[in-house]
């Protein structure tokens, strides 16, 4: 516990000391929240996604962020070009199926990705990495009709066939490399009250990739952070509206104490 | 008044408990915040736009919501192929027609979308409805030059030729259909400060579409919760900052009492 | 001092009795907080991008706002469409150029931009102002590595160019127009964790504009309004997620003793 505390707080110093630039291509729904997460934790955001410019935003970033939320044809293509790129230069890639298995289009375009570069990290929930994992299986739109337990041993295939660290969020959230594993308790049931919730954790990991050169680490650590700021937002809350404001506050004040007082790892 | 507040509690109580997802494909600048609301709820909202998906998403969805707002050609087909879809597998389709009579493009993409499939409602405040029943108007952005009353003839006249319950919101809010209709006091002025807040109500009668047969009930007690919502909201927020958080926490908490206590429909 | 109060206390009012509409070409990740914004000003915001309209909804608006925070060519020819519109019609033009410097493809949109037209206003961060003025810079994303005060000059040179007034946004704003220049001293840190406040300023120097006819004052009036509400923002703030909510509320509610009690400008 002490070492995953010492390291979310070495890795939250870094962010909040060297503003990395995050380069997002995401969906519509989120850019506004997600690069207010960014902002609250300490790092610099920035959305772009015209093929025109995606190669040098991805050459000057610290890390890209790829979420499928609202793709379309054009969009993946930026993607493509992007992930080409952040490869070439061995930037991190954090990935986000989002919708996978909901429709053919998403589960296709996230493989289609997947051959281009190879995420450091993957991180979706259940229903998502089920359907990356190439089974069977009935997402409902984006939300998960899965148990992240459900999801472990798929998402170990996963990792050990294109070697990302693959992360199952949910209630419990599980990171996964290889043989590597670790379970993550924090969090709060409002959290699924808000949209965009997990889009914001895959944003989050892509800052801490962009200061922590291991990336099971950074996802721990990220989805840690994740987990225990809306512990901190549920606080007071009185519905998922004042959680989302609470939620930037507490992201922006998490300190070391704090960290010690709630980290939930094992 | 009775039968409304019970009927309300049983939308909202199917809602909560079988979380259906309703299909977006809406504009920008609301994206974010008709998905919280939707969520707040108790529905699972989904936002997908790409020709390559909405047939798939609309197949998966309990109810389709078409909003124009930030329209574009590639959304208007996006929107054709889905309400198609909708209408062949008998999918409630709810129709915001944002800004309409504004400019030209709004006004006839609207009219072609209506030649293409059959809203279950249609919303929009008094300009947009009196701009879709073919009158002369003048329509400034997408706010309302218009009073609610004046609207009224021709959102029936509209009703009996298409066949759609129309809603014209406002001050006070009207649903018709056919000789049908009602009158909904609740709500509060802030809400016309707070951007999308008519999105909002087009999204949330997605939701009560896609639990309750009859569609004209479906709107009257979507627009209902929403006033009543507002109300809430409003008590305590000291602007249109803090009442947008305490409108989803009102939706998210809103229960029979406070339905019984603050209902106002006739 | 007095003449400043009393100039913007008098065009807060007119936006808040004329509800000036106000057109947007502006990126995703901000339009629903700068529609926010505008409606807690007062003046009555539109989004509308599609070739087929700008025109028309340039024609009808009192000013047009373009940003190109998420700029992709469709949309570049949608700024020039609506531009030159503007430009015909002599209504008011303020230029967001976000980013400008971070890439080729933004600060060569920009400039096709200014060949197009002459915006009444230009408002960017440090980074992007040098960067327009056609100065080596490296822009760090959308966020300035640069002082406004290094910028000052290069603003002054690039005014006296092209004709618009200039503001470089930062811990103190410049307002710059040939030889006249003032600095706006209102603020608080917390403006800088949130996504979107130069976007924000920007829209409301578009509502100023909508009803001041001297681009100078309009942009003075509206920078210092931005502080001023970021100032009463603040207090009670708990971070970003609180602020953002606050600054809606202040904008709503600001009033002349607010103004007289805090305006620092000079």
């Amino acid at each position: 516990m002490k070492n995953i505390s010492e390291s979310i707080r070495t890795d939250i110093e870094k962010i909040r000391n060297l503003a990395p630039l995050v380069h997002n291509i995401t969906n519509y729904v989120v850019m506004n929240s997600t690069a207010n997460a960014l902002l609250s934790l300490g790092a610099s955001p920035v959305m772009a996604h015209a093929l025109e410019e995606v190669e040098e935003m991805t050459s000057i970033a610290g890390a890209l962020v790829i979420n499928i939320g609202t793709l379309s044809p054009g969009w993946v293509s930026a993607m493509h070009k992007a992930a080409e790129k952040a490869s070439q230069l061995k930037k991190p890639i954090v990935l986000d199926p989002v919708g996978a298995g909901a429709t053919g289009y998403r589960t296709s375009s996230v493989n289609e990705l997947l051959e281009a570069a190879v995420p450091a990290v993957i991180r979706g929930n259940a229903s998502e990495i089920i359907a990356l994992a190439g089974m069977d299986n009935n997402t409902k739109g984006v939300d998960s009709t899965q148990s992240s337990e459900a999801a472990v041993d798929m998402a170990r295939a996963l990792s050990r066939r294109i070697g990302s660290v693959i992360v199952v969020s949910g209630a419990v959230d599980f990171i996964i490399r290889d043989a590597q594993s670790a379970k993550i308790f924090n969090g709060d049931p409002l959290m699924g009250k808000v949209t965009g919730m997990g889009c914001t954790a895959t944003a989050l990991i892509g800052a801490f990739l962009a200061v922590n050169p291991d990336p099971f680490n950074a996802a721990v650590n990220a989805m840690a952070v994740m987990g225990m700021a809306g512990e901190m937002a549920a606080l007071g809350a009185e519905g998922p509206g004042t959680f989302q404001a609470r939620f930037l506050d507490a992201l922006y004040r998490l300190e070391e104490k704090d960290i010690r007082e709630r980290i939930r790892v094992e």
